[in-house]
């Protein structure tokens, strides 16, 4: 089976979204500060070139999804998949009626545990790409978090939603691979078990 | 002139002290495992191999040292002195009647930039030590940091003291240099002006 990571570009403060982030201001003020790495010259998401483009392209070959309720609210479930693939939601309440037209999006009402073992099920041998602060920490509590790819970005936000606010233990990690690039550095570690 | 330096041993989630970090407990629970990637295999600090062996020897090669009150009270002023250059010290108390024993010690009543200049000005043109969570965000705000030297270890502690709680504004950083080893990443930056 694949393993389950977790994408996220986080400030050097910890900080995944800045301040104000609400429905009508997704991510908070300077979000997309936080994802310039990940601009082209040209402007377009994903085509940039050097080390950071092995990045992108390890992270695009995913086979399921497993993404917090909040995340996927504010991108309208990328508007039903994302490169094909199942996107499961973790969440205690039922979805949206508008969510009925999207049949490759699941909410799982019983666990984060569950969502993960389906969307293992789902993506066979590939990844399970997991997004989203609260679902993150979720899953390290449960133990179904395999690795994180931490895109750390030079800046400090001052404030914000952090990816990591307070876990009820501490959780050793390995370093599995350092990028290092001028706009981000990019670190892979795996959770020890 | 040369630069000011923050370097302090850092966890994923933040976290520069863990839990309970209070005189009797300096450094909170499991402080030291923060301090693991300067440990050499004979159990001597400082004495490790490889990259991490450069970082310590720039590390190590200050000519004055600013540092908070907290810090420098848990292990009493270093006995007066860190290879034998100044400390300076920025609080807005007194310091305790015992520290009078330490000619090299010096409290500054007048905020941190007048701290910094201090310690500037003793250093020559070596570097300055910043050290503690406080005083390297007072010094963030006042704009008297040139730079941080982050040794960022793989583990998330989950709870404790944080380097970064809320600073008022954003603060752009430029990677200097990744030193990638497996203990810990070491990453320093440059604050933008």
């Amino acid at each position: 089976m694949g393993s389950s990571v977790l994408y996220m570009s986080m400030s050097l403060d910890g900080f995944i979204a800045g301040p104000g982030d609400e429905p009508a201001n997704p991510g908070g003020d300077g979000f997309m500060r936080l994802h310039d790495w990940f601009i082209g010259p040209d402007g377009e998401f994903g085509n940039v070139e050097g080390p950071a483009r092995d990045v992108i392209e390890e992270m695009s070959n995913f086979g399921a999804i497993v993404a917090g309720r909040n995340t996927v609210e504010q991108v309208d479930h990328w508007g039903g998949e994302r490169n094909g693939v199942q996107i499961f939601v973790p969440s205690h309440r039922p979805p949206a009626p508008s969510v009925a037209k999207y049949p490759k999006v699941t909410y799982v009402t019983d666990g984060i545990a569950s969502a993960m073992a389906q969307a293992k099920e789902a993506a066979g041998d590939r990844r399970v790409m997991v997004h989203g602060a609260y679902t993150a920490q979720t899953a390290l509590e449960a133990g179904v978090l395999d690795e994180l790819q931490i895109h750390q970005i030079p800046v400090l936000f001052g404030n914000g939603r952090r990816l990591f606010d307070v876990l009820p233990e501490r959780i050793e990690l390995d370093i599995l691979q350092v990028v290092d690039t001028p706009e981000a550095t990019h670190i892979r570690y795996c959770v020890r078990r």
